[in-house]
């Protein structure tokens, strides 16, 4: 199934070395779009953005696939390519995602799970999977009572509120295999399932969850609609080596998302408090300026505005990015580069395979194509081609001046 | 230094889902072609073809590379590479080869060879290697006759008239290697060579075709020309996962060339009876339109004007499939591709290595592009760039909504 190719990336982490230029990345999420039937524009290309044109014609342009020709990305794909890797290689499972979408910082080797609060009948058996949707306030007064549990010794457990009945359940310790059943049915008028180790190295997690969960279960038996929990989604971080690592990079992450801000800390970014607004960006940048070299800047908005399947506001999330522009660039980066995680074109209102364009603007470094304003259509006629999203961490280490020369 | 790197087909293959939506895919065989001196026009552009420019002008056109920068593909890798198979991953030989362009339905296990009927003297001595190279009526006479030679047990041999002195041999049994020598001395005034197994699996078919070549020896001996017969190509069908199974299609083919339809068979296409001529196509694809979502539709006749040097014919070919497309389409397809399997350049009067054009069209699916008219040229400024043929199965499918979302 697999085969031996020289991925040129690898090469580029060889070559890679630390220096003092800058490079910020901004990203519009879901920014890629189709040109609408009439006047064939994109949000994109119908956005009034003198100031990502003038990056675009300074700079050098391009399309970029999230992975692959056809591949419709999920927003982690989507980013692993952003950052410089293969997606294919790390697969970052549904219970890391949903941890890493509640801002809780997962560790190497802890144990995550989704979890559920339920409501159970006097004999045991599920009468409701989701405790009747109880309200996320209560669902924080519950956890705050799940969190008095004692931990075995040597062990943490952490308990996190999602949203309404949801929630998340984090184990760390030393050695703990992740290979544990859910215990959700995922069925009424049944008992929970009991906790299952998979594996032999996870017997000793399934002990540790299987007391939690009867805890649990004393802790909420006056409840009466959350009186007990469904776990599923047994996981642990893929082992991603780090940025830092990878390219020598010193990089901070300035995103307001849950989602996004943990796909940033998968590969090692530093990561300092969301800005209230889109107007804190470029204070937020500044602010973590010293010391860093890598500036990887998330915008949500485009994608959502995609999602709803509207032309304008997209155009105007747009817009509005532009005019931070002169801020964000105002204390001077080596290399700027603007482009997306993956397309999602209002006519789809959601996620699609389409390259996303990407523009990489670096004075002197990059070559200067013929593409005069920024737009998906604009960006075929770039120099950068088509390539897969990683090889754009490639054209930005290398306008940065990062990449050693390869062979004598 | 190198390293493990998933194909991105093979997650094509892992996201394939079966929809009910159609894909038609128009084969020009040898399509390709070099701009002119002079005008600089290529068959392609110089015809005269409404509908397939109205196809390019709606959809979203490109440039694909068989196998790869600088390969001359023969038809067996361009199909493979059209069909969404990576050439270089299965290679089929001469001798399957042979037997699928005679139309013959070679089965996995199946030891195919090609044979020339040959002159040889009083001593048994080859005096001409291709019996004066009897008719084809002739050598259909003498392959009736060759037919009533007895197979041993649990064994068929099959014998076919290719043309000329030209012949197909086929052994099917149970366990049976292929891998034989040539009988084929490639020379005369020698005796033919014995027939003699490369590995202890083929050892049982060495002792069959042995044992067939003295019993022909024996039947041949009163011919004045054909006394003997001089065996090639030992092969067995490579194991190729179908179409089915990879991506989820019900594959039909519509193709009048044996060959092609051999090529489709291959990968598990649904074979028709042949239309009787260009202006059958329609026809058939509409009766094989139940129950099937992709239809593979070979054009032979651009690469045979491309081969023997006749721009004028060749653009009279396209011209001709343009006035099909109308009818072709009258049923609907969600998605048309239009593209051929190698390019086949008049000036080279053979096959060659440069990319061919495609257009894929998908209303609301594909990138709307600015290419308004289909040649090699304008495809250079296509959204779908330059890429390796078996990606153009990948925008295919994603078109068709064929591939599921990838990751969280």
């Amino acid at each position: 199934m697999r085969e031996v190719v020289l991925d040129t990336m690898r090469l580029v982490e060889r070559q890679a070395e630390q220096t003092s230029s800058r490079i910020l990345f901004l990203v519009l999420d879901g920014l890629g779009d189709l040109p609408r039937y009439g006047d064939a524009l994109t949000p994109l290309a119908a956005a009034k953005k003198p100031n990502l044109d003038l990056l675009a014609r300074d700079g050098c342009c391009g399309r970029f696939d999230p992975v692959g020709p056809g591949i419709t990305p999920g927003s982690g794909p989507g980013h692993l390519g952003l950052f410089g890797y293969d997606p294919t290689e790390y697969e970052i499972g549904r219970g890391v995602l949903s941890d890493v979408g509640i801002d809780f910082s997962l560790q190497p080797g802890d144990v995550a799970a989704r979890f559920n609060f339920c409501t159970l009948d006097s004999d045991g058996y599920i009468s409701d999977r989701r405790a009747g949707r109880i309200e996320t306030e209560q669902n924080r007064r519950l956890v705050a009572r799940l969190r008095e549990i004692p931990a075995p010794p040597g062990v943490e457990i952490f308990v996190e509120t999602e949203a309404e009945h949801r929630g998340a359940l984090i184990v760390r310790g030393e050695k703990l295999g992740h290979r544990l059943a859910d215990t959700d049915p995922q069925n009424t008028g049944v008992r929970p399932l009991p906790v299952k180790a998979l594996d032999a190295g996870s017997k000793t997690t399934a002990k540790i969850v299987s007391a939690f969960v009867k805890a649990a279960r004393e802790v909420l038996k006056d409840e009466p609609k959350a009186n007990g929990i469904l776990l599923r989604g047994f996981d642990s971080l893929p082992k991603i080596p780090p940025l830092s690592e990878r390219f020598q990079l010193r990089p901070v992450c300035v995103a307001t998302y849950p989602m996004y801000r943990g796909l940033a800390r998968l590969v090692g970014m530093e990561m300092p408090p969301a800005p209230p607004s889109l107007a804190d960006f470029p204070a937020v940048v500044r602010a973590n300026r010293e010391g860093r070299d890598f500036f990887f800047v998330h915008v949500k908005y485009a994608d959502k505005a995609g999602e709803d399947g509207d032309f304008n506001r997209k155009r105007e999330v747009i817009e509005e990015v532009d005019r931070l522009i002169p801020e964000l660039l105002a204390d001077g980066f080596e290399v700027v580069v603007v482009t997306a995680d993956h397309s999602t074109p209002v006519a789809h209102k959601a996620h699609s395979w389409h390259p996303v364009p990407a523009l990489v603007w670096a004075p002197g470094r990059v070559f200067r194509d013929s593409v005069a304003t920024f737009s998906e259509t604009t960006c075929i006629g770039g120099a950068l081609g088509r390539m897969p999203l990683r090889f754009l961490m490639a054209e930005a280490l290398a306008a940065a001046g990062k990449l050693a020369k390869f062979g004598a």
